[in-house]
């Protein structure tokens, strides 16, 4: 192959080569555009999966792929993918997110890492740079897992973690299911589902947790996800009114949250400063005041990095919770509702983000991610990475979610430096 | 005043006199016909206060009691009076229940007593018997206080413990008042509230709790209701995802949780067999499993029949409570909704219950009631005693409430010879 004359800008070299940069107005513009569908009164956003303003962020997304030249393709579970040609046919370095949002959800979770990609597509067409890979953007169907509930469904289903009639199956609190909403956005369910090579995959995303803004980094270059998973606690005793009853005559349920509380914070601590447990959901049955409750249900969230670390802690857990329903002679139990295994990303993925947040000289912070993301399951079949910005007072999931206009732009660009990396690597081909 | 010829039976002596007793099977069939008004599928009753079941529960009643010879008085908070006279104008001795029931209430609380007193004077009737002292049968409004918020309303206005314009101004869940519902059911409101003087007061009422049955005992002598309140935490923390907060960056509320349980139940141990503590309802918010909860709400209920001990264990509680919140930098308080003062009952009206108990051969228990019941109001303006009879498990508010048809009838009979002895008594009128 002879080389072109319009030799890219990035495979220059030099001091006069200034390097390249998103356009941070865009960007932000983009993002304040989007958060306008489903804006809620509070300043966050409601666009939940495959609903009609799910459909029209998507339309929106798609009119500024097209603009940018990218080839578009939608696959049979709603995932959207953008193309942007390499020199080359290589698997592709695939980058992106998702666009759905909690009920009360914010303007940046998901929707930063697709615009943020979208932004580094439109960057390398600006700057006439063309890369050896292709250059894939995903928007994911349903990350967010709260109106259908599986979280990270469409790229489960991609990667083959989820079978595809699992996922069309799924309904909403109004009986609608996967299949009929896709149906009905005109997403078309009989074509095949294709996973396409990649070379490797970089997620953009907001912390949604406190670390780096408290320890004033501006990246965090993420090599894995922690373990965790989900438990459902439903203890039994018998209703009693709560004036008559001596308390040695009752069976309450609330001496398991007594017992087991104290002991599961302790035992939490004993497991070091990255384990960590959650009481999400307490709820009492019948709820009265004066009415000794016949049914106590609670949540347990249980989350470790270290794979022998978690595995303890869950054991634990479950025994503390067991021990004290036996102790007071309760009915009910502790059930596993949902687990996702921890994953380590792939070194090269994590070094090119390392790389490029050093080049760009911003402080960084090497950390695991304490939530799940779709790029759990890409890992599963490509190198994979993430990359995180700090978000304000670590705030997610809330319509009070917010970054910064320069925190947005600086992921942009260690994202837009990686891809550099990732997508102009000699490809063998 | 010359002797009549036909001498009353309760006046003759002799071995020749049998005692006289209720008439159980009536009793048993007027239960079963009032918990046909609002019967529930599990065999409970929801006949809430001013309903148009709770009409057709009074017109029921109103029905029997005109045809036992009653005078019937309705007053302007809804309570219904149906009177028997006696030789004389003297103060009466009043005895009854309430006829509303929990929206999944059973067949007895309550009704019991206003059926169970009807019963005496049908029995009053049945056997010629004269009473000094009229004697008067209460159906007092809204006892239970779950559609209205405010247990024993009628009793209280009565008693002049409660406006009757606080009352009226009362709404339930869908914003009908007290006194739109009132008039809806054609009481007059315009009337005065008038209170007859009364010599004695009984009401009958199953245990809501399980003492008498575990200790084998066949009637309660109450000697008194229990101190008791109500309190409510709110604790205010920060909604922060379970997944990338570490614990040490957490503002969590379920901590207080964890810290007041075990230490309120050891606190209440401290304070002996009589002292309750009751948690009946735990909320978390937003309630989400994979979410720290930013507000949790639980209520406490505490009761001890000794005065200075209940004030011990409420500040304990209290003092508890807030040192938890403030212990993990925490928002909120704990605060008294609602606190009734114990109330310690007549010895007279004591003793004739526990005379009727003894002539009837039926195994008795002094003891202190751990609800409160309208005769907490009545006990402030007439000498009060209650009776109560063992109801299985000790369920109440349930629609699984029972009673045996053999403690119904013996209840009765307590009621009947405790009236005799009090409504007998000279008048000096």
């Amino acid at each position: 192959m002879s080389i072109k004359t319009s030799t890219p800008e990035s495979t220059r070299t030099g001091p006069r080569a200034s390097p390249p940069r998103v356009d941070a107005e865009r960007l932000w513009s983009r993002l304040m555009a989007m958060a306008e569908i489903g804006a809620t009164p509070k300043g966050g956003c409601n666009r939940q999966a495959l609903t009609d303003l799910d459909r029209e962020g998507r339309q929106l997304f798609r009119r500024w792929a097209e603009s940018a030249g990218c080839t578009l393709r939608e696959d049979a579970i709603g995932n959207l993918f953008a193309r942007r040609s390499g020199r080359t046919a290589a698997p592709a370095v695939l980058i992106g997110s998702h666009l759905d949002t909690q009920p009360t959800g914010g303007k940046f979770d998901g929707v930063y890492g697709v615009l943020g990609g979208l932004e580094v597509l439109e960057t390398l067409n600006d700057r006439g740079i063309e890369t050896q890979r292709p250059v894939e953007l995903a928007v994911w169907c349903n990350e967010e897992g709260c109106r259908f509930p599986a979280a990270m469904m469409g790229s489960a289903v991609w990667a083959g973690r989820m079978p595809l009639e699992s996922a069309y199956a799924l309904t909403d609190r109004g009986g609608a299911s996967v299949r009929g909403e896709l149906e009905r956005l005109g997403i078309d369910v009989r074509r095949p589902l294709e996973r396409q090579p990649l070379a490797a995959a970089l997620e953009l995303h907001i912390e949604q947790g406190p670390v780096l803004e408290q320890q004033s980094r501006r990246i965090g270059i993420v090599t894995g996800v922690q373990h965790m998973s989900r438990h459902e606690v439903i203890v039994i005793g018998q209703e009693a009114h709560a004036g008559p009853t001596p308390m040695a005559m009752r069976r309450d349920p609330i001496r398991v949250l007594a017992d087991a509380l104290p002991a599961l914070y302790a035992l939490t601590a004993a497991h070091g400063p990255q384990a960590k447990f959650t009481v999400g959901i307490i709820e009492t049955q019948p709820g009265s005041p004066n009415t000794v409750p016949g049914r106590l249900r609670f949540t347990v969230d249980l989350r470790h990095p270290e794979r022998e670390r978690y595995r303890a802690l869950r054991a634990e857990a479950e025994r503390l919770v067991r021990e004290a329903i036996a102790r007071h002679g309760l009915g009910g139990d502790i059930q596993c509702v949902w687990e996702a295994p921890g994953v380590e990303f792939d070194p090269t993925c994590i070094a090119a983000v390392r790389r490029a947040a050093a080049a760009l000289e911003l402080p960084a912070l090497e950390m695991v991610s304490g939530a799940g993301h779709d790029s759990v399951n890409v890992a599963a079949v490509a190198p994979t990475a993430m990359i995180f910005i700090p978000c304000a007072q670590g705030l997610s999931h809330n319509e009070a979610e917010s970054a910064s206009a320069a925190d947005v732009a600086d992921g942009a660009n260690v994202l837009l430096h990686a891809v550099l990396e990732l997508a102009q690597a000699q490809t063998g081909g």
